[in-house]
């Protein structure tokens, strides 16, 4: 083929030559094609913390229809529900235990994550006082602005001048990470709070973070200082009894009662408290998501999903993963909000008799301070107990014997704020004889 | 072979009487033998009521090897056992709780069923007006006394006398037929307090039954009248609730409280009134016997563990048969009977903060009669329900939110009796100005 043998080596060098170079070229362009993914691409690219939950429905959009639902499953639980009604005029003994204080004013029951930002603009609740830090838990506009502006100024900027970067309800970006889409912690309150704890969210499972993600909002939390920033109250532990240690420690109170003169601490939503305080769900590795979140099919595409309400609407996807009785056990939930219902009521009523004593006892001319001073401290004790408990959303369920435990402390401590009021004004008259 | 033709049917005909005959001789003979029995016979035949469990324990020697053990099982759990320490050392509380009554004298923890006659005979709460009627729950020998003497004669007969007829501890005649090993009723106090809400418990199935024969004995229960029959106070429902509006409609005590001066009703071990108002082990159809009497092997021989005791000595064989992860339940056991310990302490301060308030109001001159005698009634009120959950025997875990719901229940009502006797002092000193 070659009639000059010397040109065979030329012309094997060449051909290596073209090899090594189309080798490396192949290569190059591997290493310029993106990861390999499991399931379908995505169809857009979602920019970091990415406030509109609708660009990120064009990648995940059973997550997103899902999650839009949450703006129409207005119906009601025996307890609960997403349907706002007025608890003020349910419950008018509310009024007197909140007397002083916006709570007294309008306490409507909360509705689905969509409503989040019409909610707490429309609420009664906010004035011109209100700080940024009351947006914190209502919109996914905050990660970015909490990045962009650091949660300090965040919290100092008022409600009204705030709102004007928002423009949307809680949404994708409040718990998940753009592009890897896995569950994060993005309430710097959070942050700090596990950081106190000597946690890192960062090591936990994805388990776990089915339930701390929750933990961004559903939790126990206070305005800290002038800056008004966001604090979750758990340096010395998560259980009430740590948490009124904490806000005693550090004389903190929300508003000062206006018929006891009691310094109150009103109590939040602390779902994530209560619910890992030792609950037999918790201990059992349940996250939040299992039950408020199951798992649902869209053909062969399983998902979570993301039209988060009471596990009462659907118990067969929320409970019957586990129990194979669902019948039974929403019996079971049943009874045990009706025995916490009963419990709470009665903490309810030695509340409001407390709250009447101490009141009597302030009004009588000579009555002993020092009693009445500690049935204040013991009306703060007795409240924020049956309020850690109240104003949780699950009227117990969400961990049954604690939250019995937790009234029946409360009853004891109303009762006895109302005893030490009636010794306050007997004393003034064993004095007087 | 027959010569003459005649004789054929003659021979025939005998042929046709020996058949006949033979065949109604095997057949009398057949009706004659004993039924067909399942596994291996009976080796002595057991009388009625037979009051000594070594007999019967020739057929059923795993049954009554076990029983035995009851004599040995003296260990401690972490609230309960069968080791008789003395409560009233453990708890001094409890001696100002039943002042005036026997059970602050001596109220030792029960030990296993084999001890029950020898702990009668020695407790400080037997003297010589004791009826016979202490005997009821005591013995094997009874269901042939009632039988015999009548449920009435039994009860009048005193304690000492009607003794000398009972050599024989709890055994096998307690809840068993003899013959058929059938469960039953024998205590003629459960059959009457069945009939009377309309039950008859020939009726139950033998999973119900491995429930109702234990409210043979561990019920709540009093002595009707002067001839003190044993009566369980159902009539109205098994609730503490009716039971103590039964005991009020009845006007009933057990004693009067040496220093409030309340009309009082000890409760005794309503175990099977606690279990059945709708604990989730009852609802689920777990019987007594389930967990404390779980089924065993001697071989190829399966048998009910009659070592009746705590399920927390063989968590493996009485809650493992349900729940996978034996020491996640115990876990729970633990947690819960710490939070039931905890709410039933706090009652307990209460009590004793309000017999010292009444004591007191009823040792002033002219404090307000009417007060005093509320303050009375609402002491009567909370240490029944205390009580209901104190004399149980599983700290609260027999039905966890029933017993935290009657603790809150019971502080409530015994803060106020102290509030009200503080207000009888008081009115007295308005009044005195």
């Amino acid at each position: 083929m070659f009639k000059n043998p010397k040109t065979i080596p030329i012309v094997l060098s060449v051909i290596i030559v073209i090899l090594a170079g189309t080798l490396v070229a192949l290569l190059l362009f591997m290493k310029n094609q993106p990861l390999q993914t499991r399931g379908v691409p995505n169809l857009i690219e979602i920019a970091a913390m990415e406030p509109d939950s609708s660009v990120w429905g064009i990648n995940f959009p059973n997550q997103y229809t899902t999650f839009l639902q949450t703006e129409t499953n207005n119906a009601r639980t025996p307890y609960g529900g997403s349907d706002p009604v007025q608890k003020l005029d349910v419950d008018p003994r509310l009024r007197t235990l909140f007397a002083g204080m916006a709570f007294s004013k309008d306490y409507k029951e909360d509705r689905g994550h969509r409503w989040s930002l019409t909610d707490v603009r429309e609420t009664g609740r906010v004035n011109e006082k209100t700080p940024g830090t009351c947006y914190s838990c209502k919109s996914a506009n905050t990660p970015m602005l909490w990045a962009e502006m650091g949660a300090a100024e965040f919290a100092r900027t008022p409600f009204s001048e705030l709102g004007k970067q928002i423009d949307q309800p809680i949404g994708c970006a409040n718990c998940h990470e753009a592009g890897t889409m896995r569950l994060i912690v993005t309430n710097p309150a959070l942050e700090a709070a596990l950081q106190a704890q000597g946690k890192d969210w960062r090591t936990f499972t994805r388990q776990e973070m089915r339930t701390v993600v929750c933990a961004n909002c559903h939790v126990e939390y206070y305005f800290a200082g002038e800056g008004k920033l966001l604090v979750f109250p758990w340096a010395k532990g998560t259980s009430i009894e740590k948490i009124e240690e904490f806000y005693n420690e550090i004389d903190f109170s929300d508003w000062t009662h206006a018929e006891s003169g009691a310094k109150m601490i009103k109590m939040q939503h602390p779902e994530y408290e209560l619910y890992s305080a030792g609950s037999t769900h918790f201990n059992a590795g349940v996250a939040c998501a299992d039950c408020h979140m199951p798992y649902t099919r869209d053909g062969a595409v399983k998902f979570s999903n993301h039209n988060v309400h009471s596990p009462l609407f659907n118990p067969a996807a929320s409970c019957g993963t586990c129990h194979t009785d669902v019948d039974y056990v929403v019996g079971r939930v049943t009874a045990i909000q009706n025995q916490v219902w009963v419990t709470m009521s009665a903490s309810e009523d030695a509340l409001v008799e407390a709250i009447a004593a101490i009141k009597a006892a302030a009004e009588t001319p000579g009555a002993d301070p020092q009693l009445i001073e500690e049935a204040r401290a013991l009306h703060r004790s007795a409240q924020l107990r049956w309020d850690f408990i109240a104003a949780e959303n699950s009227m117990g369920f969400h961990n049954p014997e604690e939250a019995l435990r937790i009234l029946a402390a409360a009853t004891d401590l109303a009762r006895q704020a109302q005893l030490k009021a009636v010794l306050a004004v007997g004393s003034t008259q064993s004095a007087s004889r």
